[in-house]
């Protein structure tokens, strides 16, 4: 047996020793990274790594993991892309779960490529978990899936997003009647359930937007041990309560993530000083009252809550 | 007026002027690279990027455009996302067209960020045309057009692709009954309505797998005036024939791709000396026969053929 855990036990166990089951989406947009982190006369991507490490390091005792999108580092090309392999690690130093929002797909060859780049524990990026997304089909799904499994990493499969316009093809339906959506559902359970954890929870999870409540009641059920990773909370709509849709009675089974809502709330605040310290008293704030609202709500709401 | 032109123009422009509308997919997969590139003490991505310089090199007076997919880079990190990024500079030095087969898709900034960065003319990569996924929707694809608008670049949606799994989304149908990839098909031709080039081609275009001839047929009906982007040329199924589906009767309308046929082609080459020489002799003349293959069929098939 080996002593290292399977990504989704290490996820599960996080949530509960930190009583959290919210991230931090590490999503750095340069005209809002306070000023602070510019004054330097550094890259703009070394600015990022910057900012981006002290966001780790004062919520690294609150999260379970963090969340990082490629897009915002791929921006800076090659520079930024060392620069997120290096924020990967950093947060690895942290104890952290990365999820490695990168959306990826294709197919064959090129696919492995990709899985074997983000999630290999050989390769650059080394994440625990990515996400991917299934518009080529279950064939272009599967090469992750068996990279996150030689690795006891996990994937994230898009299944039902938070925007208004992923309703056009989640909810097509298939030959069989079925909404892409819930036939989504249906094939990451199938895929997930022999490669649990000790969790109980699989190494295949979805990608499930708060802004449809209902449908994430009817994913829950469909999807009884995957996990949710429900983004988006605060700024693309989502409450507290709303999210507990995406949670199991046991007050696990989601994990719940913040970008604009921490990182950038420093700009609302009228008595901002302009310093390193208060910026980051903020984002700390910010990140522990999320924990409160989420963890208060399901406090609330779960019957069989196991932390 | 600028005197740049808009990259569908330059495309359709060298397609005419090399009677040829194929290109080589520069994808690297590293055991099957010739031994030669390999001896020196270079990196991994470093011997990847004298080994497509030369691909480039060998072909650059026979092609319109090459297209490179990311996923066979980024599995050297920000190495490879290096690599990369100097064969676009180089590509353009040789005037060829560039199609970045990165298949990218995000929403919101997200979305904005991947678009700034793998089409915009200030970004890393400064590619011409770009692969977006179109799971997420509409709203998704709008950042991508965005940018491809403002610097006169184009992109590709993925609407149905050559593998076998492709049918499960693409052939879903939607509430107003209509099949997935028809319905891209239509958004696809409405959306370059307003930005078509001189050549009256748009500056969107769709990603349209050869394995489903009939499939191809109507897609061409329902997008006369997009051109195609079709993968796979040989390997993955898709004679000559086949392929002249893609096309309209101009001989114009499509590009297509093939990567294996060519740049692993030695592998079955029995008198293969091992030489840089002969493997690039082998390269340029597959592609070569690939051009006469093609162009011959859409002489045969095309009623009002413009080259």
């Amino acid at each position: 047996m080996e002593d290292v855990k399977v990504v989704i036990d290490k996820l599960v166990e996080k949530t509960k020793e930190k009583k959290n089951p919210s991230m931090v989406g590490i999503d750095p947009e340069w005209n809002k990274i306070p000023y602070c982190y510019k004054k330097n006369a550094l890259s703009k991507a070394e600015v990022i790594f910057m900012w981006a490490k002290d966001i780790i390091d004062c919520t690294a005792d609150i999260v379970p993991a963090v969340k990082p999108q490629m897009g915002f580092y791929e921006v800076y090309g090659a520079e930024g892309v060392d620069v997120f392999q290096r924020l990967v690690a950093f947060a690895h130093e942290k104890d952290l779960v990365v999820i490695d929002d990168s959306k990826r797909n294709d197919i064959g060859n090129t696919a492995k490529a990709y899985a074997y780049a983000h999630l290999s524990k050989e390769g650059p990026i080394n994440a625990d978990f990515l996400t991917v997304s299934p518009f080529l089909g279950t064939d272009s799904i599967q090469p992750f899936l068996d990279v996150a499994q030689e690795n006891g990493k996990g994937v994230f499969v898009l299944v039902k997003t938070s925007n208004p316009s992923s309703v056009e093809i989640s909810q097509a339906r298939n030959e069989s009647g079925e909404k892409i959506s819930d036939w989504l559902g249906g094939y990451v359970n199938k895929i997930g359930q022999n490669f649990l954890g000790e969790s109980g929870y699989s190494f295949a999870g979805a990608v499930v937007g708060a802004t449809f409540p209902k449908e994430a009641d009817r994913l829950r059920e469909l999807m009884p041990n995957n996990y949710f990773l429900v983004p988006g909370f605060g700024a693309q709509g989502g409450s507290g309560k709303d999210i507990t849709s995406c949670f199991n009675e046991d007050g696990l089974g989601a994990v719940v993530s913040s970008s604009r809502g921490i990182l950038y709330r420093y700009l609302e605040v009228e008595n901002y000083d302009n310093t390193r310290k208060m910026y980051l008293d903020i984002v700390r704030k910010q990140t522990i009252n999320m924990q409160k609202e989420i963890y208060g709500e399901l406090k609330k709401m779960c019957t069989r809550m196991e932390y």
